[in-house]
């Protein structure tokens, strides 16, 4: 089964459930951690999520048939230039960061083969950080997006696709635009917004809230800095969404002003007919 | 123990869940159901939620010493104009709308002693809805806040006080207007902003959504015509603070076209400081 030999650079909730995931499903996997930190690294090696580790993300790849970058898109392009000149002739990488037109131009940049780099978004993880949280399952059903570029080599597509559906994904194809423009609003958007609804609270507010308000704004809990880097990266999409939305609530106010009652209606039970339907039936374990 | 019989008017999920909680925690309490469904009354009876129901709402209210209101805001006033003339001298009435305002000047307006009534907002639920999801430990450790009024009578807010108490609340008292500022911001707001982020998605966003989504719109998924009432009912506070959401979004996308990533870092780990806070430590139970 391929790849038998991969190497996870970044080895944190997501990078460490590959790690776990490609152990349980692929005969004979051997997985290489990089990263920056010896404990988590020890950590990582003790709960068998990788078979051994290294501090130099150069020589983490060396043998690996597919190296896959699972640190925060920030740091894609110090690790494409380290790994870019020692990279196996045969070896694929691919990536599970959330915006992909920034990582497809990298790679153009910095790899020998950039035919053979595939961009993909495993759309799993939550709010909590570390391979502490790292399970087997995390991408068991999930989705991921595969976001190849016109030159990206079919073959190299193919075993991408085959290494995330090993893990238990469903995949979807798009190019990278398209992705970085849907991912904006399904999932940048919602965390500015999130974020936005905790900024604007009194913190008496904050002290009386409910699960409503907890569950609306559980994505603004996550790392600053690692949204951070998406925002930038995505910054012309998610602008524009931003202003959508806040076109979207101008008209609500208005509406209110104008206590027009009926089109309220119609807006909410338009919006709670489509929410319902998105939820997801057969595929319990989908995650963000 | 005080109240030895209890009127609910409209058995759903609040109104259901106060009848078996009142029961559980209240030896030798009477529990009398008002509602226009027979099935869904003759459900709450078997399920122990209430002893009997009546489909008259002033017949449902004889001899009780404690009215609890738990249909629709939007309801209220005509069950208020139905009870007023035939309570008890002694009976206390409150109810569990998520306005506050309206429903103390309706008192007012027709009930024979206002000062007898006592408004009561429990901070628990869910989108889910009928009598069918009702449960007993709905409003465990959940809180509850009581928003008397200046002519409300001492004894009377006591006794809703300790009525919450026993099912397990905390309580907090406000003005009703401090109560209709803060429940806008931390539940109406929030529920409309979801509500929002699903219209503007395409149905492929949606057919491709995770947890995160979810998790943000899912309040978005509750019943209509219920929060139509309840978006008109406080439209002054809910238009004013979409509008400063939507200033709030309006600063965050111009930070993004001017690439202030100090600026994002700063605010994105100030909401994410804040919404950690927030987060139900000893009150696992707490519901919106």
């Amino acid at each position: 089964m391929w790849p038998q030999r991969v190497s996870i650079l970044g080895v944190g909730l997501l990078g460490g459930s590959i790690g776990l995931a490609a152990k349980k499903h692929i005969s004979g996997c051997h997985v290489i951690g990089y990263g920056h930190r010896e404990s988590a690294l020890d950590s990582a090696a003790g709960m068998g999520a990788i078979d051994k580790w290294e501090l130099d993300a150069a020589k983490s790849v060396a043998g690996a048939d597919l190296v896959v970058l699972c640190t925060p898109v920030g740091l894609f392009e110090s690790l494409l230039g380290q790994i870019g000149p020692v990279l196996e002739k045969e070896a694929i990488v691919t990536d599970v960061g959330s915006t992909k037109r920034s990582v497809v131009r990298l790679a153009k940049k910095h790899l020998p083969r950039p035919e053979r780099f595939v961009g993909s978004h495993p759309i799993a993880g939550s709010e909590k950080r570390g391979v502490g949280h790292a399970r087997a399952d995390l991408y068991q059903n999930a989705r991921c997006i595969i976001t190849p570029a016109p030159d990206t080599d079919a073959k190299a597509l193919e075993q991408v696709e085959g290494f995330w559906k090993t893990l238990g994904m469903r995949t979807t194809r798009m190019s990278p635009d398209e992705h970085d423009r849907l991912l904006s609003d399904i999932s940048h958007l919602p965390h500015a917004v999130a974020a936005a609804l905790v900024a604007i609270q009194t913190d008496k507010a904050l002290s009386v809230c409910g699960k409503g308000f907890l569950d609306t704004t559980r994505i603004a809990g996550g790392d600053g800095a690692l949204w951070r880097d998406i925002f930038l990266d995505n910054r012309d999409n998610l602008a524009g969404g931003l202003r959508r939305l806040r076109d979207e609530l101008d008209r609500l106010a208005a509406e209110l002003d104008n206590q027009e009652a009926d089109k309220l209606r119609t807006w909410l039970d338009a919006a709670a007919g489509r929410r319902l339907a998105a939820e997801p039936r057969s595929h319990p374990q989908q995650n963000p």
